[in-house]
């Protein structure tokens, strides 16, 4: 029973068919088929808005191809510390970007808060030549703490980054997920909040392969299909990864997907929350879950088989665990009562 | 019916059961899984060496992520002037080297000739400050004009690079054709003849996304992990680009596939070549055929709608056909019997 | 007697004394000094237009940094073959642009012509998203085979760049032996003629290290600032290059020095050009020539004790020659004298 | 009277005069001139050891260039947060090493402390494939801060450096500042401490436009020439750059200096320190003095016309002071005159 991440997960079975569905005949690559173009167009119906969309096969490179054109070699871009882009990508936004800077600004629960921002963009030196300079703001959806952003959160931040003349830009791996958490609707949580670009994953959520960077202001992509190609992201079969996302969208599988993780992301805390001596360390918004627990339930937890992540390291009592569309909520339940039975074992 | 690539065609379907079979239960992300060790080792197995193998999802990313090991920034590669790598990866390997400079070296039927790349490296000022430093060779198999460079061939090659100090790299996004034309053996027709490194294809042949990088000597992989990292190439659910390129090499399909489309292939350049006023150009050794027709041939093909190239220009008499492991040898005789048709309506 | 590049020549008496005048005092650094802003101004003085004017060190770095806002990272720049930025920069402009293309020109005498680099960028695949998409063009003034491109001519290439989307830059490490050929203004032969930027050379023909990059739409320059920052070309103690500049242009002495250089060469050309067996390669309309000798002729000279080199290898006979603002006429005299000699012994 | 930076000072009287001694005749331009040989020599009689010496123009290449040898594009740069390659040079690390990643590790009095580093190493995540790789540390001498690292003080961090496997670089714009205050031998104060590349300025101690990279281990410096030049650091005219440092070392110019200025330093700190409400921030170790004064003396002496810093804002009540190779003892004795009078005035 894995809570490590929601990458251990396999793919939805309905973009398993899809894939299948799609392998007859030839099609022109390179995503000069139909099924791309009618994702394509599907995207911009579900942000209600015409958008510029580039699949590509992984987050990483969703996020460091989006900043590449967000932000220039000589740009500074404004990050949680504890985002993925500064912690997990081994430099991908600084080799996509040709330098650029990542600079961290702290904040409670994974999330930036507006007068932090302020603070560090007019510290960053917008005009002097020696600094690396403000350009970018890039924000985690859900964060990494497991907390989501709401509409009016994203409306402040991007205020102060268009105040100083940055972009803001979204890093949507887990969108689905912060999506239902707000009930907002997908242009309510990114362009009309004041979003400039979104790395709008599936993977995470059901498909095995398949991102998509939004660009709400076409204008911004100029150029954006080189970058992709360059990097080697344009796929020469693209049917099989447009069709992983249309499955995705269609039917709202995503939403049901991101409400299954959720549903049982708050189950696992509710129970946990009960033991003595946990502590939930950030709301639980999304589909993770921070909880300290005791060294000895923890130890029973190991013994009892189940996968998960002390954080951030071996020897930490804090646990990073995490849902997804496909737990079986039969496992949530047996770990919540493996973690009583060690609690009260303990006491 | 669809000559324009091997791209065209879909998935083998015994790929996408094999997508199919490996998605049950959670498997550890980024290539932390059995799927993929096991496939590691197999390609191994495949080459009778310890080599280091990284699965990407595309070749270009291949090339350019191997090329980005073998140049530096300030090195100059060799390749032929309608390589792939030169040609048609929108400056990838610039890109992922730092600045490297790709050096067309000039042969005939799409092969670099061993005197030629001799003479080219001379002419390239080793140790002189001022010009970028011949370090790499890199060379396509099967080429971008359907020929295939033999054992002896690539040795000769391997001997003047070697001799000069660069590294060979071969990008084999058509490795299977290549492969079963020679009848020699993979070892045979890279390490053993002198390549140091191979963007081993799989995706064309068979499957939808599925490369490996395979270094045959371990020492210059050193760091590359963290290249397939940052390059936004590393997939996090893993499984499903290795179960590809398992089932690829399962039984033998590659070799088959390969057989296939080679077979198909000579079967219609015979076909055409007996056609008055056509011109195979290049050899015909693997899937792909250069063929000069009349005009008025080519309106009477193009109007009972078979798709192809004109190359390298669309009022160019020269086709590209291009035949794969899913073309149907129905639609080869079909292709024949239009061409001769319009032929003698022509004559 | 160093006829080998006007580089081995040293810097013009009233640089060094401009050096030491500024000398005197505190100065504000990197460029906040006043002698800095009266340069700046001057080169616009000197071009009839308002520019945006940056100060370097070397003649690559400002090629570089110039074409680093002209070319994308999956751009190309057309360039001649034998271009110093293709030939002899170790790959700066493939490093300053994050891997941009350089597309060999070919032309007669170093130069490109208008219907070459139409063709040229029509093959380019504008659009295509496999290619490197043509944005840039590149001519040196006075080209490395030591002819000059008229304003007609500059107009022409600018206007089949222009036509295509393409920006214009002029490599002027020899601007000046350019401009006092053609007798025409600085003006006419850059801008008006339709030249985007500038690298304005001063170290070939007095100064020690001083170039300058000039933009004629200063919004193009924009970040410019930062990108010189970041190069590592921004001088701290920056009147000590701004004075250079200021004492070339003092009083013409640039054109002074050219006139005298090209002078020399035109002298240098015709005295061997009377000898039997010498051929000369290209017009001398700057200050290099091109001449092959007899190899007894040759090797008399290099007896002889002068020194330059046999282009493009140790094994031609044919010679480059250079002069310089200080070349001394008494060695043209002397050099002329000794090739007669060494004739007049061999036939 | 400037104590705005030791960059608004001019050049030595000494150092102008070996630039026009040099200006006679011609040399081999790019280095290969007997000027540059005996420098690159002579820097290593310095260092008492067979050194690889690369000059160039600015502090930022110097030190952008070093390390780009010493980290890869996925490495991790350890060093003060406040250090000049983190702050002050818009990225240039950054943009040199295709991405690295500078890590700040905070600590007193611009230092970073041995048991510091290690944990912030140790936290890097060596090994792990989503992490930047620790592979550098860079430290400043004298820092930023205006203190010095002692022998002692550096072989602790080359210890920890060296244990993790990184390597150590020493940013040595100040480094005859800190030299004459440690009393050390130049190479006690680098390898022998486990300095394994050194950026040494010149520039900031007398010369207008000299730096060299020093490698300790020749083996680290391959392919740097071509490094160098790709970056536009390779003068043409590159004696005029040699014969800076020649005079700056001849003699034992380069002590003198900056003995000067470290004595003018401990002067003015010592003068301040009297004053009521003064607070010396930093050790005064070498020549810049950071000094906390009451509102109203800063505002008198900027009313007198002294020029300096307000640190790190404009509002800030801490000064930045530089003394430099030719600041006039006078000066300094009025600066704490005028302080003195005015801090009596607001008693």
């Amino acid at each position: 029973m894995n809570f490590c991440s929601d990458n251990t997960a396999g793919a939805h079975p309905r973009i398993l068919e899809a894939i299948a569905a799609v392998n007859r005949g030839a099609a022109m690559p390179y995503g000069n088929d139909e099924i791309t173009r009618r994702v394509e167009k599907k995207i911009c119906d579900v942000f209600e808005r015409e958008c510029s969309v580039f699949l590509v096969g992984t987050g990483t490179a969703a996020n460091a191809l989006a900043l590449s054109v967000l932000a220039p070699g000589y740009g500074a871009v404004f990050c949680h510390p504890e985002s993925h882009i500064n912690m997990d990508e081994c430099g991908a936004p600084e080799f996509f970007t040709g330098g650029a800077k990542l600079v961290g600004v702290p904040g409670a629960h994974g999330r930036i808060a507006e007068h932090d921002l302020d603070r560090a963009i007019k510290a960053g030196g917008i005009g002097v030549v020696h600094h690396v300079q403000p350009t970018t703001v890039s924000i985690t959806q859900a964060t990494e703490a497991g907390t989501v952003y709401r509409a009016a959160d994203i409306a402040a931040i991007a205020g102060v980054a268009h105040r100083h003349g940055l972009a803001l830009h979204m890093d949507g791996a887990r969108f689905a997920n912060a999506l239902v958490h707000t009930g907002s609707s997908p242009a309510d949580l990114t362009w009309r909040a004041g979003v400039d670009a979104l790395s709008f994953g599936a993977t995470k959520n059901g498909a095995f392969a398949a991102e998509a960077v939004v660009f709400f202001d076409p204008a911004r992509a100029a150029g954006f299909g080189y970058r992709r190609k360059r990097a080697g992201q344009l796929w020469s079969k693209m049917r099989f990864l447009a069709a992983q996302f249309e499955a995705y969208l269609d039917g709202e599988l995503w939403l049901a997907n991101a409400r299954h993780a959720n549903r049982l992301a708050a189950e696992l805390a509710q129970g946990l929350a009960a033991i003595k001596g946990a502590r939930i360390e950030h709301p639980v918004e999304a589909n993770e879950i921070f909880v300290t627990l005791p060294e000895q339930v923890i130890r029973g937890l190991e013994a009892d088989g189940f996968s998960f992540y002390r954080w951030m390291d071996a020897s930490s009592t804090t646990l990073r665990l995490v849902t997804s569309f496909e737990t079986d909520p039969a496992h949530v339940a047996t770990f919540v009562a493996s973690a009583r039975r060690h609690a009260a074992a303990a006491a």
